[in-house]
């Protein structure tokens, strides 16, 4: 097909992460590029994930420092905290950052419209705000996720999802927030430490399911001890609006409890619905993902998916890099499977988690045999606070190779240590290169290369001594 | 000899890092082992050192919260700080890990004296406290290093160093400090944090000699951001007391600065005066210190030096690599030597600066061609703060083998980063090794599996490119 046959050479639907990468790279490469997004350039990350809620994070964890101080010397006078203020500089560093994204596809050469695109048919995509279609010779959808809204339960229209979060008009005083992911603990300790009374609700056993257990057992310690609480084997079955305009929400165990907000953090959607996916050929899967293959294409022969969509890893590196793969295998005959093993991440609670390679549990189950290292240590900054934060440091280790298989980190800093710690696990280690590391001190992070004897054993895939 | 000929199978002169990690694992082996202290167990690091220092930083850091909390909605009344109490804090802090110190040479049968010991022979030690000799099969000198006191100096009975640093009766509202090394940044530091007026003066052409020279001016520029005067090339050349009680020094160029205190941090000395070490025949090297095999044999037959005292690399993980180094060449039958080779450390300056491996000018010597990343950025923190701070993240390659020779961090948590990046550079890992790695959204550290292309290249030892 010549390439004049069509309006674009690839048309991106979905101004994210992944879709923003994959239009730049494709049209610095000279090709004719159109991308479209319905609400604003940034997608997830940058306008209602990663980057408000870290700085949410920031603003939460003053309060800690404000006490803490007192145990170095310091008498710190009454403090306040405005909820407004924070939110306004929130949206003007998100507006600072969606200008950016957009100019950087601006440079890139890349058509850049403001509409929801759905699609038509294999090279075609109908522009809703212009009632118009387009061609492309290859279509890349990257339309993301959005919050489940949970929409069967009595009284969901009461209630707020992360979304509404970052838009609350103030500050509640108390809020009930149901789900056990990454995202209801996080905002669990976000509120908690701007003041707010909270309760998690949480149908499983335990919170952060997924998560190494002593990491999940200790967080859940952590977070008690904040004064979160957390109702794990519960979940809310209606939410009601009383007279006074505070909420209600029913326990499954039959407890009712009163707040100002209720968060539901229940898992995320693709955004698939309405899409026109049938249009194409562009099969689905029982979630309502995009289905695709190891390259990111779509059961349609011109139709490519990358991102949350695809329902793989929904984290914003892994939608660039799949970004970056596709570039590659379509645009720079250099085919590129997205990898996907060994994904270091972090969980911005407090303390926060960061976390690389397998748990002691996926570690059991594929490798049988494991040496596990383990710590427990008060951060040494809280010896002088009297603060009651334990810091853990946890090491899986395959017993036959001696390779590092996964390392956990529970305390200040972790995602950070999560990111380096991610190229030892990625790249194979082995316990024996961590010991001949020379610690540097005192930091926490000298505890990693100076456990000399496993806490635990694993042989069988059963713990055998403790 | 037959062990009954002596009254220890080990005497170890000096209770710090090395010498009580020497003595706790030679008598856990059922040996006889004594260890002598003339001041308080602990030695350099937890007396005088990277504890209470370390604790300083942390008091010194409240401030930059206090301020960096406006902007994200906070208000934070008036607040004052109170050197006693930290004093007193961290002198509680230090009782309690000299408690443990001691418990712990308790607990592995070690004979704790509490007097200064000098070698009296071969196999002798003089214990002054009593005026005894003891004999032992084995010695061990581990009795560390002190600050240089610029005896030379006139006016230096005036001056404080480090030691008198942590005893301060009162927070002085004006200090001058004279070096360039990491402890004269540290206090330097410290001393701004807490809201004293400090001039850094520094003979050399710019400070921290040793550590790499984009880093060490990034910190430059970002210590006199923060408003300490820097003045490199010039030195102290007198102090005098005046009526009022306050100093003023005199400076090589000409120019004098009043202070309320001068503290010298011009290096340190191995305590090895009037050590007696000529008795046994221990040869000391042309600085003082004692000179020592791979295997840190002195150059007497019975004789073993370990820690800051030989002067190898003057850090408290590496003298307790070198106490266990020991105890398995001597006692265990498993000649060990000390590796020195890529030992990451930090500056727990502000902003921080963590390093593993090779600085590029040091690289540049020994490979020739090298490529550098290196990113300078605003740490997210500080978007919604509008502090002036930049995080610089370095990358150091061999172009040949690809292998990263060299890591180098200013910015938050750069001490705790490094332990990490120790690990991948001692295992020779690869750029590619890093950039296979997923990043970790949104952290600091995910700059460094991120930055594809070199910012300068460097072909036969020469910058071809920046």
């Amino acid at each position: 097909m010549a390439q004049g046959e069509f309006d674009y050479d690839l048309f991106v639907i979905g101004g994210g992460s992944g879709g923003v990468r994959a239009a730049r790279r494709t049209a610095a490469l000279g090709k004719r590029v159109a991308i479209a997004e319905e609400y604003r350039y940034g997608g997830t990350c940058v306008i209602r994930g990663c980057v408000p809620k870290k700085l949410f994070v920031y603003a939460s964890q003053f309060s800690d420092g404000f006490e803490d101080a007192a145990g170095y010397g310091w008498t710190v006078g009454e403090r306040s905290f405005d909820w407004p203020t924070l939110i306004a500089a929130k949206d003007r560093e998100i507006d600072r950052l969606e200008g950016i994204y957009r100019r950087n596809l601006e440079r890139a050469g890349t058509e850049i419209l403001e509409s929801r695109a759905v699609i038509d048919g294999s090279h075609r995509v109908r522009l809703l705000a212009s009632d118009t279609v387009v061609t492309a010779e290859r279509i890349l959808i990257a339309a993301g996720g959005r919050a489940n809204p949970f929409a069967t339960l009595p009284g969901a229209e009461h209630c707020i999802t992360s979304n509404e979060a970052f838009h609350l008009e103030r500050l509640p005083r108390s809020i009930v927030i149901l789900g056990g992911g990454y995202i209801a603990v996080e905002f669990a300790n976000i509120f908690c430490g701007l003041g707010v009374e909270v309760t998690l609700v949480y149908r499983g056993a335990e919170i952060l399911q997924g998560f190494d257990d002593d990491i999940r057992a200790a967080l859940h310690e952590a977070m008690t001890k904040r004064g979160i609480a957390i109702r794990c084997e519960d979940t809310i079955t209606a939410v009601e609006r009383s007279a006074e305009g505070r909420l209600r929400a029913t326990l499954k165990s039959g407890d009712a409890l009163d707040a100002d907000q209720v968060m539901l953090a229940v898992g995320r959607m693709p955004n698939t619905l309405n899409l026109g996916c049938e249009k194409a050929g562009v099969e689905l899967d029982e979630k309502g993902a995009v289905r695709v293959d190891d390259f990111s294409k779509t059961t349609s022969d011109h139709v490519w998916a990358i991102g949350d969509i695809t329902n793989r890893v929904q984290l914003t590196p892994v939608a660039i890099h799949e970004a970056m793969c596709f570039v590659d295998t379509v645009f720079l005959d250099r085919p590129t499977k997205p990898d996907h093993d060994t994904v270091p991440t972090a969980v911005f609670s407090h303390p926060e988690i960061g976390t690389a390679g397998l748990t002691e549990a996926e570690a059991a189950k594929r490798f049988g045999d494991l040496d596990i290292y383990k710590a427990s240590f008060k951060p040494m900054k809280h010896t002088l606070t009297g603060r009651d934060e334990t810091m853990m440091v946890k090491i899986v280790v395959d017993a036959a190779s001696r390779r590092v298989l996964g390392t956990h980190i529970l305390g200040p800093d972790a995602g950070e240590l999560a990111q380096v710690l991610g190229i030892c696990v990625k790249a194979g280690l082995t316990k024996e290169d961590f010991d001949r590391t020379m610690a540097v001190h005192p930091t926490a992070a000298e505890e990693l290369v100076t456990m000399y004897e496993p806490s635990t054993r694993v042989r069988g895939g059963a713990v055998v001594d403790g």
